[in-house]
């Protein structure tokens, strides 16, 4: 029998695993054997669950998980867990598996799918490796995070987070809802300053100082301080110390490729590795999935790793269909994201006004504040929409917004119209769903988008 | 100076009337004289409304006008209030006016608009014109409804609606706040018939008589039973009879027509006005927009009268672009719509099945059961999304979505994808945003195009 080896049992591990379990020797096709190494203690969590669980708003990690192990062996898929791939030889299709007990095992397979994930981004400074310094990536890290702000022995009461991007922001949140002091610490100008405009990520930093939490922007973090025990006890910029009991990084997140690039599987200009668009790498019988490959914008054309849980679970279905005599694509992506700081939504898609820089667009902007229902009707909150339109030719590129409840979820639709290459001329006519409870008469897409357009006839022609 | 006389001061005549002020006479552009006729006693305001001012979610009627006549005055357009246009001639380019004190005035003009509306659908039965029967289509009928709904001197304690449609949902929710008893009388098996399949109608119908409201279907109205003082006592149908205190028609609207059509404006097969993309009737200087025209849908290629709020704003505005001398086109409707019925959502978009079926088309279906948010999150609620895909081709036809807070206006994705030919198997590979707060990491939307796209590969060729 063809054996699978699935290595990584989170999001795209283990769709492509249940897609193959679930079609192969089915229907005259041949059957399959599909083995999981999984270094961690659970499979199929949402990593995108675990602040919400810092701060109590959800349980853990129990309610994190979809499938446990035992109910991935209940459909047939042999699921090793503790367990680490060690290296791979793809001459002879094998890979070196090590067991929590440290025992190594030679595996051979037939199919390998790479589906590592990725591994917290670590600044290279001094005392980062130390107790008291926390990442945020797999449910075992927000188990010990939790455990650490709950430890009696060790009270904390300020928290230091280095990183002001989504996941930053979120941990800080969630400590702010324990009641601690909390600083963000990060090198740029305003958090989400990576993925958002300036401008937006200004209001971001308001409100994000609005809920109580110390930025320190500007001045990338040189060292941990640690205290006489060697625990930490603070973060240090070039210009300050911020004291805090307990560090978090939230510095985003590279691709895991360590064990494939060292047996020579591609790496793409991104770092991830390279795939086509069926999820296969150049290397036969080796394929990847989820955080640690890397996707194509479908705007720019440029290829980048995008590590989101929702990409990974298509990106393992479409693995496991073509892994089992099916055929499925991934079409690439547009740079959707969302993200919610207590009462404030953010939302991105397409390209901010860097990357339209990086790809060679010009272009010119339009931002629109306005509600999200009726301006008479209860519950109506403030939405501001940012479009970036190409010069002369309208096309869309890229929308970011910033509201409160209600705002964000709209992104989907200027994330449909630059799926589909739609100039803001015509997006201003879509057939959006309109009644006083749900938008304004004229939503604030369409709004943003009529804006943008003005812009676009407006800009002289050179 | 060129004259532009517009008959109707809502929606899509005052928005054209203040593109057209607005533009013209500047950029070299001709100067135009702007005159808009309008009967009733307000101008640019939210029909939509009037049910959440009837159940005191909303004040009214001062926050319901966007711009009072005295605001478009001050803009330069000379707006006549109480002042009907009782017929005109398109040989002489005159309208005659009748003003409230009865007196006429023949009116010349360069351009005409024909932006008159629509009036609700009156039953040809007895009984339908007496008191305590009451439309909900302009202001002054909110008013007088109100006015009724609280007048010392009749308690009104029981109301009957007539229709089930989004208007007579909407009314039906607005008495029940009231603490009223409500009973809705329809003629179809179920409440949004018309616009819904039946399955999920009968899910509002669930859902409404579970607001206490009484829901007596499959019978048609035959009479409004009057009583000893000739005022509205109830509703009959064939089988029984509704005892009311007051009786709401909610029967939806007809495209107030009667002015153009009297003096040859052709009117296309749906009864409204025929329009070409630019507004344009085919008779010289006579432009419609609004309730009172036809618009194309751009799935079906059919014509059909959609009278919503939305469209108007936005035909208004691209008929005053094309009489000040610029370009804009409606590019058609989608048939999207949405209505929430306390706290259920209910929206939909392109085709339902009976619309499907008279277009031609042969379709399969494919409905999920799912959830707004990650199911661990918190405020995570119900969400029904239904799917008509294509046969073969699997081009995606409509949606339906049913829900609680936060599902409806996802429907807006679905809409794009339709605006933009998409079929499901792309559909499901779309690029949304996702975090826990704002869904589940397969979006309902996708998870739906991906059970379609199933239906569509499971379904046998003939």
């Amino acid at each position: 029998m063809r054996r699978l080896v699935v290595v990584g049992g989170d999001a795209a591990g283990m769709a492509a695993a249940s897609q193959v379990r679930r079609r192969a020797g089915h229907g005259g096709r041949e059957p399959v054997e599909v083995v999981v190494l999984e270094r961690g203690s659970f499979t199929s969590y949402s990593a995108c669950g675990i602040p919400y669980w810092v701060a109590g708003e959800v349980d853990g990690p129990d309610a994190l998980v979809s499938r446990t192990p035992e109910q991935h062996r209940a459909n047939g898929i042999d699921v090793r867990m503790q367990t680490e791939a060690v290296s791979m030889d793809v001459e002879r299709r094998s890979v070196r598996t090590r067991a929590a007990d440290g025992t190594e095992t030679d595996l051979g397979y037939d199919d390998l799918l790479l589906a590592t994930g990725s591994v917290p981004t670590r600044p290279d400074v001094p005392g980062v490796r130390a107790p008291g310094v926390h990442g945020v990536q797999t449910l075992d890290d927000g188990q010990a995070l939790l455990d650490a702000l709950l430890a009696a022995d060790r009270p904390v009461r300020r928290v230091a987070i280095v990183g002001g991007g989504y996941v930053g922001l979120e941990v800080a949140e969630a400590c702010r809802r324990r009641d601690l002091e909390v600083s963000v610490v990060d090198r740029s100008p305003a958090p989400l300053a990576s993925t958002f405009d300036p401008d937006v990520a200004e209001q971001v930093a308001d409100a994000v100082r609005g809920l109580g939490i110390d930025l320190h922007l500007g001045s990338p973090v040189t060292g941990v301080e640690l205290d006489a025990d060697g625990h930490a006890a603070g973060v240090r910029t070039a210009d300050l110390l911020v004291p805090a009991d307990l560090v978090v990084l939230g510095l985003g997140v590279r691709p895991a490729v360590s064990l494939g690039a060292a047996a020579g599987v591609p790496l793409g200009s991104s770092g991830g590795y390279a795939v086509d668009r069926s999820m296969r790498t150049p290397v036969p019988g080796v394929w990847a999935a989820g955080d640690c490959v890397e996707s194509v914008h479908r705007l720019s054309g440029q290829r980048a790793v995008v590590a989101l849980g929702t990409h990974a679970n298509k990106q393992g279905r479409v693995a496991g269909i073509n892994l089992s005599g099916g055929y499925a694509t991934f079409p690439g992506v547009v740079g959707t994201a969302v993200t919610r700081i207590c009462s404030l939504e953010v939302a991105r898609t397409g390209l901010s006004e860097r990357e339209a820089r990086e790809a060679g667009f010009a272009w010119v902007t339009a931002t629109v504040d306005t509600t999200t229902r009726a301006g008479y009707f209860p519950g109506t909150a403030p939405i501001r929409v940012k479009v970036l339109a190409e010069r002369r030719t309208g096309l869309l590129l890229g929308a970011q917004i910033v509201g409160r409840e209600g705002a964000a979820k709209r992104i989907d639709v200027l994330a449909v119209a630059i799926w589909n290459r739609m100039t803001v001329d015509e997006v201003q006519s879509l057939d959006l769903s309109y009644a006083p409870p749900f938008a304004p008469v004229w939503d604030p897409v369409l709004v943003a988008a009529r804006r943008a357009f003005a812009a676009v006839e407006a800009d002289a022609p050179d």
